[in-house]
């Protein structure tokens, strides 16, 4: 399996099943001298956990992260960050429903088919909990980052669309409730549907909006590493997202180019930014806005028919704690990720000019 | 400049200005011992170029490819690839109306802000010219990729929307008409929409689908470097590409998971398709079929303010030869792409078991 | 810092600093379904660890791996494979003589002037205990490469040199004593050297040289990452190396094209093999033969002048449990490297012809 | 193939074969704004190109260099630098000699194994041509690096040994005779000896020394990507090259530490230089040296047995125009490597603090 290494100069690996002994990743090329806030770290680790609320997963994993290396006295030495967490979830669950049997619209069959060999324990490494390692590098990412602000959002469950525009949002109420919705009437809907729909036994999906601001202009490579590429890459690379759009996005395509322009302001700003701050692929300090879609969750604890190994038809049923929708805890993953990219472009650029 | 190659293992570098000598490219990794067909090469070029039709720019250029390296009588060797499109079009046009001022909605301002230098002529490096070379290696991916299929059409232009599914389409009409649209009713409104557009000296946006048939199951790497993660960059990269949906995309989000589940079949095929033929970031078997929405083009003949270097307003118009919409022409990136990413992964796979 | 990982395929990222928490690593595209002999992997472990025998340093550290990730049933699952070696020697050392000077030929100087900090505890990241981590990859790149044997040995010491070519040795007899070295006799002789030089608390120089057999033929790619390039590359980034050679070397400069060039017998072996195994950057199924070049530890438990972070001259002393000749453990470290070039050129050779 | 490319963020990518249409490249990630002398760069072309001497091949190649973009109005934009150096030495040779035999200590056989065809054109991709394009890339490089000076010579063809420490000799001096040898005694009786060589038909290997002065402080990643690993990658990766070592290389091995220690004066010089301006990986600002051996060409004009494709025995003969020494031609080639490992380090060392 390749494909476990994000970045060119900021650059996360990792590691790690679900139910293995630990996952974890070293982050390379994390510039020396940034001096780390460790609590900020673990609050965006907490933002993610399992059993944070009502309505996610219920199960109890503290998430705590260990760093192994590239730290000395509170400060990054410019040497590999190292860090795992361990896996404290790990008793012998009963996975006979899935050991040779395949759940549908998970990855089970095809990592069968691709590798052979599977740790069928609780998704293995096709996990959502391998993003926990994401969101310790990006929150390391986010304080390199210092002026530019990341802020992610619940914009849609199921058919509960926020309608309004971020900037017409207080994003400063988004952690106020579970859905990490920043409107509190839309917020209050949500919650009350995820419930219902948990209790169905099903899950529904979801979007999440993010918004950066104070991003330097020049950020982005603009042939086949263009800005809005990467964290479109970055944010398809999450488990359960089915699609990116950013600026304008898929209604930008019913507009007139007369209207879609972004006319400049004598400054170098612009009037409107349909363009959602990246032209050309390279940022111009306009706010960058994106959207990720997120498919309802595969696991639902109903009985279904699936197929097992041997292509036998094979009566089953859901079971264990599972998110009823995966958007409240994958705002601080999409944060995270758009951390990533960013820090990974303001190295890249600072190689751009010859003196 | 960074972020001129794409691939991992087949591997296209590009170079070039839209009204320099040549762009061109070096195509690595592509296997030895591939008959190519040199008229498919070709003829993928003539569905890109410039003057094809009444409703693309009216620019001519032959876009005839020289290759210099890497095929032996008629054969890959498993040298690299080196090709060059000489600009044929470089004529001393009159570029003051934008050597000195910006464009809104280009590339013109931030290019100036991040290399402190600009080839104004045409839009230099961030001009679509540059995609001919990725059609010439899309084109070879296509070949080696015997067996599968990858075809792309028009299903919107402006809010003229193709509804059918592509399940419901004949894919090979699309060639048949202007537009690009695989159905005629349709196309004959678009390509009149475009028309009017043009008339008014606007442009106007559209949607790009996908589909790709017979794919191997276990294409992809499951954690950053996921199929569809990498088939978004690829598309995300393409000019003016502002969103990217793949299976059941944006409109997934309002399903419940009791729906959106892929059940199977015996063999392993599903019965639906919501997953769009991946999943988990591995292909498994199914069709691939994903949405690429193009912004209007931002060059608009009509008169328009901006901002020089210094920050004065300038009263400017466009000319030139522009295309009112950017999809017909688009339809071959979107294919040239998805076939790079393909061929990569194909290789790529080659890697995952011991023996 | 960049430069923590090796390899394109077969894909090794590092971390860890001598006296931190612990170092590790992360294998990355190790495929699926290798049994894993870790016994093998831990002897391998064994040979490089600190206070294995009275002529390396006297420090005690078991290094024993723990495996997080990738192995499933004692089976690789082709998911990364991360693990770590925890610190066990971390006790509050004085570390006085060193926080604030730079030792000679030491990496302090220049580790403070790139980063601006540096962990000084024992060499921090410039340690050759990082290469702890490269034993466990390369052991496992060893059993990935079945077939294939790679044996290094001890071939100077200081001014002793063994004179014979290896093909007139018993490379079984090099782990039968302390120093390596195959030839008994002289093998006696270093033992007595290194000895006589700790005493004198100095330290000495070394060659290993290394032969790998049964290589199959194809290996390397032809231009930048040829096979002999990537192997120097491997030697020459383990600490203290100071040449490499292969094949021939510096004394087949003075040969003659006529007498160095080596005839083919019928069958596509050679009748000589000055090539070393390697045509054009590409193995030839030949013996693969090099050799290394280890200079004399820097650290020598003499009194000495050296300069402090001011500038100031500071008299100091060399103390501590150091290696008086690093060559016996290097062989190890040797033979994890270019286990890890060939485990990954073994793959990047499956992607060569079209099918 | 892969591994045409070489470098990290000054990264050259180089395609063609001996008897194509063209050889070139790409180079991508030289920074904007680098006023480029191009004289300087075809005469770098010329101190490497075949017809300039008496003891160097009579082949006519005016190597003369097309730039298709990444440079206006005489300056580098930050956009990738495509190039071409069109053959114009194609003439319809009789290759039966080698068509289907392989030749001696060529990569003819190797070729044939490892992807199925060849061509088989004086070498195709593993003639030496290729380096001209790193010598264009490497003349720019040079440019880049401004206050770095980077020289190398011929110290050894044969037995006929420079023992003239660098310090000891005028640099100045080695463009003065055809031989590249700054001691004019010893170059008269190099360039006798290859003269007698050629004459016999035969060929003979020799040194290039190469040293670096004013090298910035830091250069070099310390664990994996050391500078001087890098620089031994980059000087084995050119044809015929047998060893490399740096500093005080294979003769370090004898000294003690007490001797070879490099002790410091207070302004952080060194007072000895064993270290050859690298420690840890790391340039510490003293001069860097290193010298490449390269074996005899492998081409002979002499009568010669070989096999032919079915493992017959064949009766041939070498013919053409060949190098009876290399090294005098190779001495632009390996400053060229040397050029392209700095700059990338240069640009990489700008990423390394967090503020």
């Amino acid at each position: 399996m390749a494909g476990n290494t994000f970045g060119t100069l900021f650059k996360l690996t990792t590691f790690g099943e679900s139910h293995g002994v630990a996952i974890g990743g070293v982050l390379d090329g994390c510039p020396s001298g940034l001096k780390l806030d460790m609590q900020a770290i673990q609050a965006d680790m907490d933002r993610r956990k399992p059993g944070q609320s009502a309505i996610v997963t219920q199960r109890k994993e503290p998430d705590t992260v260990e760093f192994y290396s590239g730290i000395f006295e509170g400060e990054t030495t410019g040497t590999p960050i190292g860090f795992a967490i361990h896996n404290t979830n790990q008793k012998s669950h009963d996975y006979s429903h899935i050991k040779d049997s395949y759940r549908p619209s998970h990855a089970d069959y095809v990592y069968d088919k691709k590798y052979g060999i599977r740790d069928y324990r609780g998704g293995g490494r096709s996990s959502a909990r391998e993003t926990a390692s994401r969101v310790v590098a990006g929150a390391i990412a986010k304080q390199f980052l210092k002026g530019t602000s990341i802020q992610a959002y619940v914009s849609q469950v199921g058919t509960l669309k926020l309608e309004k525009n971020y900037a017409d949002l207080d994003l400063n109420l988004t952690e106020k409730n579970i859905v990490r919705c920043p409107d509190p009437v839309t917020a209050a809907k949500m919650e009350d549907y995820i419930k219902a729909v948990r209790k169905e036994g099903d899950t529904v999906g979801g979007v999440i909006s993010c918004v950066i601001k104070n991003t330097p202009i020049g950020l982005g490579e603009p042939v086949f590493d263009k800005l809005h590429a990467e964290l479109g890459k970055a944010m398809l690379s999450i488990n359960a997202v089915k699609g990116f759009e950013f600026g304008s996005g898929f209604a930008g395509v019913s507009m007139k180019g007369s209207e879609h322009n972004d006319q400049f302001n004598t400054d170098g700003t612009t009037k409107t930014n349909y363009s959602g701050g990246i032209q050309g692929g390279i940022s111009n300090g306009m706010d960058i806005y994106f959207k990720v879609a997120f498919k309802p969750v595969a696991t639902i604890i109903q009985a279904y028919e699936t197929i097992d190994k041997a292509g036998n038809k094979v009566q089953t049923k859901g079971k264990g704690r599972h998110d009823p929708c995966v958007v409240p805890r994958a705002v601080p993953i999409v944060e995270a990720m758009a951390a990533l990219v960013l820090a990974d472009f303001a190295l890249l650029n600072r190689n751009v000019k010859a003196q």
